[in-house]
């Protein structure tokens, strides 16, 4: 088998190609937070459906109030008063000024809404029979008012296809009525572990042997994707076990991982199972980049499968830079943060390296001091709160330089 | 009753002092994912708990190689083979090498691992009997393995309490086989809408009439912040009605959202139905941020009761800078990160101004782009990616200044 080694943007391109959409499916708007719009969604209405009044206070014309001071005030009539959540009882004339509460409907003729706190009483009328307000303050028409449709205007788009949805985006589409949305199902990602070493994470491991680490992190990144990982255990170092579970696992997910098989031998077969999947093609069969160069990408009936490194923090960052951006489009076609380096790193020309790092503010910019350790460490991945990407055609970065960082 | 207008720090400040930690439960692993380390969590034993090799290679002692090269290699007997998962089947002795796969343990005697590809099979010897490999480079002491314990000691603290757990912790708690977690129970935070003229989602408002837009928005903010959103519903502007739910929101919640009220009369109204409950102390009414000015802050039975704000943005930039950091009390205290601002905003002395704004990546560095609009309008904060903050000692911020931003 040809030895195709790819680099990062290269194997996503690949991938990108072969991947489909996920199917579509219509959840009420309390299940929506963390899922992704399958569509445009446009207001079906003017939004606010009137103009209500943001203030307190008085609807009045505003031409009325023109040239009104403290010393000089507008004397309007009050002729009426709006109640939330009513049709005010009548249309405002000129000279008149109608009692308002904030996001109550201004009466037909009004064109402003004077505050409270810029009036004052001026009492009834000499005959008792009428009541009259001193405006002591100008307002321009428009003022203190949410115009019809100023929140959306019915046909206007107000989420945009591939949105991942968040609280406020969840509050404009309750605003609009949208009680239901449709959204991309959630990807079913498979997980299996292989190695003859593994044991579950409920075991005590014999000497020589350890816990499942990659199962449970993977599972837990899938998780925070917002995908849903479909376990499938730990498989021993046998051809025709791990076949027949990857199978099984390409059958019942969108997509798979297997991890584990940092050894050549294991490595070997892994990439021996995947190539035994019905219409089954390998993309690349290493990267270049560190950690995580003997990852293994491939497509098996349009479902990407991927063979992570068993080291854990290898798997988890080829996650992050590799997995991640097909679970969550959106966030990953964000800009790197850029952040101010705290220790010279060194790299080789023709990888692209993800370090670990400690994120933190310090002088009013993001600093980045970086989590060094063996890529077999967990522990230096739970330290970090993000990765300083140094790119392909770098041989590393100096102690007060600026680099991108990716948050974990 | 007094009028207390608190500044956000005063106000953060009185609600910590009387608000309490939550109970504590277990949960397993796969459910960790997103809550709160109860407790320091410490590793009860040495993780790996062997010596491992981090490569494909030959297991040797370091001082047998020191000076060897490809002119002139050091030649090691082949003495025996490490499986995976199995304790190696004896000790090695100065002059041999044992294969061992990545994973392996280190047989007894060997203190490094040389690398396959930095030797060369050197075939059998004259006899036929015995293997030997040509090692082309020397290998310093712990060169290519992870000792016992280099991941975690027995004893060390691996996680932090108070930690919300991400999936790189979540790798390390299984490493160190923890496979269930004690963490703090989600908090549970009752939602009450309030307003004459609010409806449900689902219903077709009459003119006069609104959707209830913050019910929505602040359960899925609730739910971001790994909370229990418990919903009752939108009360009309009647008093008993109001004491009587908030009442039962208390008792079955650990904290209690009322939103709606921004006319004078609701917020008097929210206001009485606090007084009127048992326990009840009210700490501010009225903040010194925009927007927002108008949150009542109370206690109930050593629960925190929040009035906030009838505007969606106000309700969602209060819950934001004063709810969350309760209920992710981790995120909320790191520092801000700092932007360039794209837009002169003017500010008043004495008020902290939360601004929505657009955040992107401009010539390597954050950029806040200021999106304009009235607190009324929901579709304002679903455009925005972030809150600028101008302190309370400022009145506004020059384009092309650095300001504090914080990811919505």
């Amino acid at each position: 088998m040809l030895f195709k080694t790819l680099t990062v943007s290269e194997a996503r391109q690949r991938i990108a190609e072969i991947i489909t959409a996920a199917p579509v499916e219509c959840v009420t708007l309390s299940e929506a937070l963390g899922r992704v719009a399958a569509e445009d969604i446009n207001s079906p209405e003017d939004v606010p459906s009137f103009t209500r009044s943001t203030m307190d206070g008085f609807a009045v014309i505003a031409a009325d109030t023109f040239g009104a001071s403290e010393g000089l005030p507008a004397y309007l009539r009050v002729a009426g008063e709006v109640l939330m959540g009513r049709v005010p009882g009548g249309a405002l004339n000129a000279g008149e000024a109608w009692v308002i509460p904030t996001g109550g409907m201004l009466p037909e003729g009004a064109d402003a809404v004077v505050m409270v706190e810029h009036t004052e009483d001026a009492g009834p009328d000499t005959k008792g029979a009428e009541m009259w307000v001193a405006v002591l303050r100008p307002v321009a028409p428009g003022e203190n008012l949410v115009r019809r449709g100023e929140d959306a205007r019915a046909g206007d788009r107000i989420i945009k296809a591939g949105r991942r949805l968040r609280p406020q985006d969840i509050g404009l589409l309750a605003a609009c009525g949208a009680n239901s949305v449709k959204v991309r199902k959630r990807p079913e990602v498979g997980i299996i572990g292989t190695g003859d070493e593994i044991v579950d994470v409920g075991a005590v491991p014999q000497p020589g042997q350890v816990r499942d680490v990659n199962t449970a992190a993977l599972a837990a990144m899938v998780e925070a994707c917002g995908g849903k990982p479909l376990l499938f255990g730990v498989v021993k170092d046998e051809l025709e076990a791990l076949q027949r579970v990857l199978s099984e696992a390409v059958t019942a997910s969108d997509m798979v991982l297997l991890s584990g098989g940092s050894s050549v031998g294991t490595r070997d077969l892994t990439l021996r199972a995947i190539e035994a999947l019905q219409q089954a093609t390998v993309l690349f069969h290493g990267l270049a980049v560190k950690p995580g160069k003997p990852t293994v990408g491939a497509v098996a009936g349009g479902k990407p499968v991927f063979g992570l490194p068993g080291h854990p923090v290898s798997a988890l960052v080829v996650f992050e830079i590799l997995v991640r951006p097909f679970l969550e489009p959106e966030v990953s076609q964000r800009a790197p943060l850029r952040a101010r380096l705290k220790r010279s790193l060194h790299s080789a020309a023709g990888r692209e390296d993800f370090v670990r790092a400690r994120l933190y503010v310090e002088n009013g910019e993001l600093a980045a001091d970086p989590v060094l350790g063996k890529s077999g460490l967990i522990a230096t991945l739970s330290r970090a709160d993000g990765l300083v990407r140094l790119p392909l055609d770098t041989e590393g970065a100096s102690a007060g330089e600026m680099v991108d960082v990716f948050l974990l």
